[in-house]
């Protein structure tokens, strides 16, 4: 079975809004068979999803642009969802490469990885063992800006729909940021926004903290402050050393990002300011 | 502000369902603004949830009648919800009653309860502290019917919504409950199926099991194999004694017990054969 | 059964401590029944929790003290532990206060709350209906010397062993705390080190974070920055609101907090600098 | 750093046992830098695990056995603990294996994988990548008898410390069973006891649970009976059809086996009946 018809809707709230939705799928014959709207009073926001099987589908998608201007609808329609091509770029640690990998070339996460782009050349025997093209872009001058532009140039090549960050180590630069806004996903290791930046499991050594965490969000320009997607957390005690924490981080790490990936995949996660309506 | 409407339909899947009720509702200027909706393809089953202000209230309920006689709708139509009634039943452990009675006379659960049923008489003091009325139906007979008989005219008496089970430690028989289908909660104090009938804990720790659980679900003639509401489990060790595994159970059981509560309260709660669609 | 003896000893790492502790008591007859020893490499720091059975009891004590001495151990033995008698100070929210005024009036914590400490009195009815003082505290002056010196005398008068800050909302001068060094314990309503101070639901709303959590800790003079004694989180949502997070949190708070309390009263936490051991 | 030596001890409760065995170990001038003992009176049962530093070396490990022996313990000494050998049985599912290929290929667990074991040629490739022989032993006769037969000789050939079964779906004997108790660990998909036997998410599905769960356990006999390692398990809702249980189950899985495989390796798991202790 093809993937069903998915529309998202957010606009300020208004009365009859759920209804000339649905009236307009139902003339056409389609079939809802999965909706979740909720409107947010304190902000006037109307947020919608929708599944559907679409009857008709003569004229459908200009006829869907005429009523969405009509109600200053912003929305996404995804009248036949096509597979979602995923980048991945990454650093030395490969516990969120390996675990992505083995998602997407099995079922458990119905998304193509077209390529992995690294500065470290280490994973590369790795992903080519399952078909898929490692990039090699070292650090190989002081300039910021010229890693960055062999990067963009990798990543254009590759036409990804979705950049994933799993453990890349570097800071990129706002504006190479802004190239992807809502299409490009961080792991963080750390229940944002407790210990922002680098080294989290020392720092939350250091405070001796009880519970570890780890956060996925969209990546702005703002470090480690983009929208969050999900978070999870792990109970430690005062007998783990930093390096267990490490550990025990790699586990949640991999699963609050592949979550955040799966419901971006499923487009199920609309951005509003600086947070995330993330369908169930 | 007052509760909002509340609808809830269970029906077989076919299109237009959502428009008609919509539709429906944005004719007489409701403004839905929350609605979740699931069609479960295996059961050809469709149900659905909407929270909306009633705009016209004209003939609203008798139209309404209307349409779901036409569509062959299992409805509910909350119009101008009722803060609801609910009776205890306790046994001789305090700590899910306790726990009720804080939630219900602070802001916590929205709902009244309006008598405390037990065959001890050991809570009445805490009880009549919180103004609510102690009924001691002891059981003065070998005869179940006897003690069942008192229970129910005690029960009538209260006119409750909900029947709450906080550790009432006996068995009722099927006529009993039959009366209060859809209206009566338990708490059993492990996760369901595991566990059956009396002293769960001492059977996990013969079992030797790492996570103890507790189980909320409507009381049907079945014992303990009612429609699950809510379930949560807690980590446990060999350290554990029985003893202690009671006792940290005993916080699992009153917040699983609270969850299923509040979940029924605000009508939140499908029966569906012997699964329940609970709403987020 | 009376409890069992307890000793807790922290010095620098060394070879032949258990041995020499272990060994005190066999030639006692003592039978030890739970140790957890622990040597942290990177401070070179020991760590020892030991219950056991006292056997021949005279100069046991004197003894144990020469030992400690030549040894140069930090420890606290409890050769015959005592009730302990705890001091609550809540504010105007009521649900840590209940919880513990529950506990420990039945079997769940073994404890006794020797009073209760509020600047408000809207608590007096339900507290003294356990038989347990109410001692109404108004905040009368600008000056919190003056507050500060009433809070204290209550305090004294009552001798706790432990103070709990139930919900107390006003923010103590480091002179005070410094009186209840270690004996202090506090619940703040976010996963600390995130969303310190004032409100932090409010903060964890506009963040948008998909977890929201509660931290119990010792009082130190820097706000919510005390030795971390206990943490536990919860899934939240876009759906929920403040009011919501603030419901869903009033359950996380009351558990963390009766969790870190009973490990006080059994004397299962050292405080090492800015972190606990908490023995299990 | 190499590994501490261990010492795992289980015996009848006594005066002076924790004395003894610390006083050996000072007396070699052993550095004792974990400890964790814990006497279960209702079962007269002594358990403890040791890590130290050997200091004098010389006959340790004879004048240990002459203590053992005078003392009545059920022990394990591992004076100079060995990487340990791990063969892994595997069906048709990958998600386990390719974890514990991941885990035990980089520095998450300390263990080889000496083989791979499947009656499925399917993960050949996969697993030769990683410089691991991969073993088909095929299902070609009715026998049962047959099929052990090769198994019993590919895993002998391997000689492994630990056998892993990674989703292998197949029952095995009891005398089969028999050469490997202790030394055999088995994930099933469900928080046993709840659905034993085959399709357990298909059981949970239809029972209606709100959890579903993995449990880590040694294979006995008896099926899915082994005594309990780990268990962890995941909310789940009236959305998840079947292949979504499956779907979450997956991350349960591997995570609750990792944890039962690794606390084997590090020699912190005693078998006490059908329970097992798990130090920290």
């Amino acid at each position: 079975m093809s993937a069903p018809a998915r529309l998202l809707i957010a606009c300020p709230d208004a009365t009859g809004i759920v209804a000339s939705v649905t009236g307009f799928l139902a003339e056409r014959g389609a079939n809802v068979f999965d909706l979740e709207q909720h409107s947010d009073p304190q902000r006037n926001e109307f947020t919608m999803r929708v599944e559907f099987e679409p009857g008709d589908r003569r004229s459908f998608e200009a006829d869907f642009e005429r009523l969405a201007s009509e109600r200053a609808f912003q929305h996404r329609l995804s009248f036949e969802p096509q597979t979602k091509r995923i980048a991945v770029l990454t650093g030395p640690s490969s516990h969120c490469l390996a675990d992505l990998l083995w998602r997407c070339t099995t079922d458990d996460i119905d998304a193509n990885i077209v390529g992995v782009i690294s500065n470290h050349d280490d994973h590369r025997a790795f992903v080519e063992h399952h078909d898929i093209p490692y990039h090699h872009v070292p650090v190989a001058s002081e300039d910021r800006a010229v890693h960055e532009a062999g990067l963009m140039r990798t990543l254009d090549a590759l036409r990804p729909d979705l950049v994933v960050l799993a453990r890349y180590m570097r800071v990129l630069s706002p504006a190479f940021v802004e190239c992807w806004a809502g299409r490009m996903i961080n792991i963080h290791h750390s229940f944002l926004p407790a210990f922002v930046g680098s080294d989290p499991y020392r720092q939350a050594h250091e405070r001796g903290v009880k519970v570890i965490g780890a956060t996925s969000h969209f990546v702005t320009a703002a470090l480690d402050e983009g929208p969050i997607i999900a978070q999870a957390v792990q109970d430690v005690s005062h007998h783990d050393t930093v390096n267990e924490l490490k550990r025990k981080g790699r586990d949640l790490e991999r699963v609050v990002l592949a979550h955040a990936v799966r419901k971006w995949i499923e487009e199920k996660i609309l951005i509003r300011g600086n947070r995330t309506i993330v369908f169930r």
